[in-house]
């Protein structure tokens, strides 16, 4: 049987932990919006009435891929605080419980933009010969460079979060 | 303070809504599968040459969707049993603990799934014109349908997925 402070010094290091964990989260999610927000590409050349031109706002899927990173880099800078009181009252429960919920529902938004893009990404980059799609990656090459990148980032997001679930539960369990 | 017998029946009414949940998790995730792998449709005309023809296998996404939905399927079948552990011992918490990471692990899982489907549904409904793909619902109705109603299901899996980890957080927490 442990100690009651070797307890509490555990539980204060998994708030610690997920102080952390959170503040990579919100630097990968934010650069994910941001990279994938200021992808733009215009070629260097152009017809007399068209000018070629690719952005992220061209492809809905991109646009949610956007507002929900943002959302989420927005939702965990305001569970910082909540982070901060879990680490000096490692006892509290009610913290824990309510960034245990929305951790879960962040996570899930989070996964479905990233899933979204990137099989967006992945007809860009390869197109489809049943369905006539043909891939813009040749012509769009620094696009689809941004937005690719834009991808792995919410990839990461998604890993750091899984972390903090699992570090919640514990935490839970530890109470 | 509660008495010990009614927490006891609280925990053990937990282990049973999990069970039911993921009972219903089970129907959902295998009939998002089943829909999916046996969408095919084949139009009634064709030319010297060719023969119109669409089906799942004809778009990575969807495969990865079918793979990903079985996979979590055969995964709720097997994680069965430890939801019948935890209602007949509500207090043990290797089971609890076990089958909450797999389900934060499953949860992205078809998250991921269905968020990519949805965003080659999309595509397959109202096309781009900025990166000239042009819609196949018009051609491919039956198909378009059976893979929209996958994406649906997929999508009822993630809630069920969703409330059942958020339930595992409870019952970690009243131990």
């Amino acid at each position: 049987m442990k100690s009651e402070g070797a307890k509490r010094g555990l539980n204060k290091g998994l708030g610690i932990a997920d102080f952390l964990l959170r503040l990579g989260a919100i630097i990968t999610a934010l650069a994910a919006a941001a990279t994938m927000g200021t992808s733009d590409e215009t070629l260097p050349f152009f017809t007399q009435f068209f000018q070629f031109e690719a952005g992220y706002d061209d492809l809905p899927t991109f646009i949610f891929f956007v507002i929900a990173m943002a959302l989420v880099g927005g939702y965990l800078v305001l569970s910082l605080p909540f982070s901060v009181v879990t680490i000096f009252r490692p006892y509290a429960v009610a913290p824990r419980l309510l960034i245990f919920i929305l951790d879960t529902v962040a996570l899930t938004l989070t996964t479905a933009a990233g899933g979204a893009a990137a099989a967006v990404v992945y007809l860009a980059h390869n197109g489809n010969s049943s369905t006539n799609w043909l891939p813009i990656c040749q012509q769009f090459g620094d696009f689809c460079q941004n937005v690719s990148g834009a991808v792995v980032a919410s990839f990461v997001t998604v890993v750091v979060f899984m972390m903090l679930i699992l570090l919640s539960g514990f935490a839970l369990k530890r109470r």
